[in-house]
């Protein structure tokens, strides 16, 4: 399984729910916000240590590895949405950050 | 190039830099909300009609896969700085989603 | 009741609970962001229509003033751990906006 | 100046540009997630200790301010499009939060 295949997983699974017509940019965009905000809202009270230890809560393992995936799939969702390359995007970015942030001299 | 040389390649730009102190977990899902506030901001005054036409506009296309690549970048960083595989949970959602979201029956 | 009494209030409110460990900055900010994420999941799926006519349903009725206030809540709660006045602040922006957009000649 | 006199003066504003058919549900609450995003990226790379001290950098004593002005600025102007007392709706939320929320035995 790989990105193109969730992304071509994800389309089906709207279109087997007649969900396209909502899957506009300005509704995907609100809803990639809204699970964002679910996962920081699992951060917010933790310590730095806490929030490092999340794995040793079995409901907040579960929780935060269920708002990533809502994260991802409304990202993804939306990228093929609007046509674009999810990986190719990311890596023209590394490319200009390259420049942007010059790497530490050792 | 795919989503686990996406990983590394972030894992490396990171190391290169001495980011990894800054990347806990409490400031990554921060900075992936700020970066969604970006996004979401290119889209905030737009009719749904405006939206679905960003591409005619050459700033807004540029400015709109700049946002969504520091959202992709966080994400996956954020993934790899808490050892969950995206693809995986992602997947692990769907499955769950189709029980809570039966498909229309045609 | 005014700004002032609510923010005096927030303050007892967080003393009686102990809770002023957990009121930093960072999860404040945090907190005001998972709570407008929560907000914006109520309009996320809905026309502009639809949005507009959100009294007209009981539940969305009472929602959305629910969300509006927890985001009141920890905007206020954040300003006066920061020790800033919100009325002051955002009436010396509206006078640095007037500046920069000025208004449409009639 | 007080909490009404703030939301009679961005009225006013909207009015003087001709922003008010801009100023829909959806955009507002759009516009007031860009803006906590904006503020949230200013304490994202923070320790705790230097969160605490953001006004002994003046740069940063200005921005925090000042986003912190466009968060009030738009939740106040999205209260005041959906007809809701913000007062009244933290406040009820607040006697709501009483009874879930029962305080420390001392």
């Amino acid at each position: 399984m790989n990105l193109e295949d969730l992304t071509q997983r994800l389309r089906d699974f709207a279109a087997a729910r007649d969900w396209e017509p909502f899957h506009t940019p300005k509704n995907l965009v609100m809803a990639l916000s809204g699970e964002v905000g679910e996962l920081i809202s699992l951060f917010q009270w933790l310590t730095p240590e806490e929030a490092a230890a999340w794995r040793t809560d079995p409901t907040m393992e579960f929780n935060v590895q269920d708002e990533i995936a809502d994260v991802t799939l409304y990202l993804v969702r939306l990228a093929d949405s609007l046509g674009i390359d999810l990986l190719a995007a990311a890596n023209a970015k590394i490319d200009r950050n390259e420049t942007r942030f010059p790497p530490v001299e050792r």
